[in-house]
């Protein structure tokens, strides 16, 4: 279970005096990057070899509101993998403990014409820390 | 069957040369809250009645990425409506038609003290407003 | 002087009930793209003969604030172009026509590898449409 | 001198495949605040008091763009304090040390209508802070 740790923004907020929601999606992928980042994946050096992994689909539950002052953590792991595509499941909870967001992401690989491709077979080192992380998980 | 047509910002595109996916989230609340408008369920004004209606869950499934210099349509309708909950989905396109992201978005409604609250009672006259809603989609 | 309105969007407010003041940077960049689409300058074109012209310096001043609920409309004209260079002024109103922001940006034009680069040389007919621009102000 | 440091995120970047220049200004929003929180005048705190200080002004030049795998660092330093109004100097540099930008805002303390207020006279304590942060800098 890889966690990530930071402040709520200022300029995350709006009118309702909470956390907006899109924000929700722009910290799990923050916290997936840094995740993939420790695990010598790091999503920067992934798009170096030409290849992109964006999202293909996401669901968000929103439980309890994220607040100015609050810190929040994102606990994720991978929950699939097959070579061309991959999983991420993700909570998010402020400093207290509480559950404010609990989320999927789905994720495919393409190239830089953004075709689908097997990461199996365009960076297959990368392949095996990917199976790896799943059997770790 | 609700549209809501607007060009793509620069600003909303990512390095991967398409539009980031978290801005989506965004492009379905800007054709909510104009859908609301044109139907005089202004969430503007329900606002002024001390009324919020936060998201509760939302999914996206991810198509095709729109760019710069696209312009997209997000086509909405009203699925659900209970008086203390209601559901919209959506299918955003762009200018030729191609499918970009399909989508589905639950709401509640909530007092300034962000506890939940039945539209039922508190708005009268809103609920009637949103059961007509219901029978005409 | 060239004009673009839109209404103000609910995630570009803060837990202060107004507009962001970073989102008023993104409201010039609107304003901007679409003034050199009208003036067949479109900035999608430009990037298309790989000539971009980001942003080396911008200046705001606040005045009122914006809120949920208002629209705006960016005024702008271009104040300089040397060729390899270019100025715009904006001011911001609100439908009210009070002044919420007067602001001055400054821009260049680079190369694909983010060189300096001159309109004049690169895009000749450009060159002329600018100072065309300049002209007609 | 007080310093911010953290890394790019993802979704920061624009299609120029750098960071887009609006999101500079909110850099130096989470600079700012937690500056004023290490000082024992954390804006969340100040809110408490009914006592807002919104951005009357902002210049920035940019210099060198940051992109997608760089830290930056957010220098900076109170530059005036009046009692009823104050600057902000600021330096972001790359984990090279390259300067990015060099920016400046201006503060005014307002209370909950939006109206200027001294900050002497509302919060005097606060009022003390702010001058020793003014000697100390």
């Amino acid at each position: 279970m890889y966690e990530y740790t930071r402040m709520v923004f200022y300029y995350e907020t709006d009118k309702m005096g909470v956390v907006h929601h899109s924000n929700y999606v722009r910290w799990l992928e923050e916290a997936r990057t840094f995740f993939f980042d420790e695990k010598n994946l790091s999503y920067f050096e992934t798009e170096g070899y030409g290849v992109m992994s964006p999202i293909t689909d996401i669901n968000l539950k929103y439980k309890l509101p994220a607040r100015y002052g609050d810190s929040f953590t994102v606990r994720l792991q991978m929950t699939k993998y097959t070579g061309v595509r991959f999983k991420i499941a993700y909570s998010v909870v402020n400093q207290d403990g509480d559950i404010l967001v609990e989320a999927e992401s789905g994720h495919a690989f393409i190239d830089q014409k953004l075709k689908p491709i097997s990461l199996a077979r365009t960076i297959p080192e990368r392949h095996e820390l990917m199976k790896k992380l799943m059997e770790g998980k």
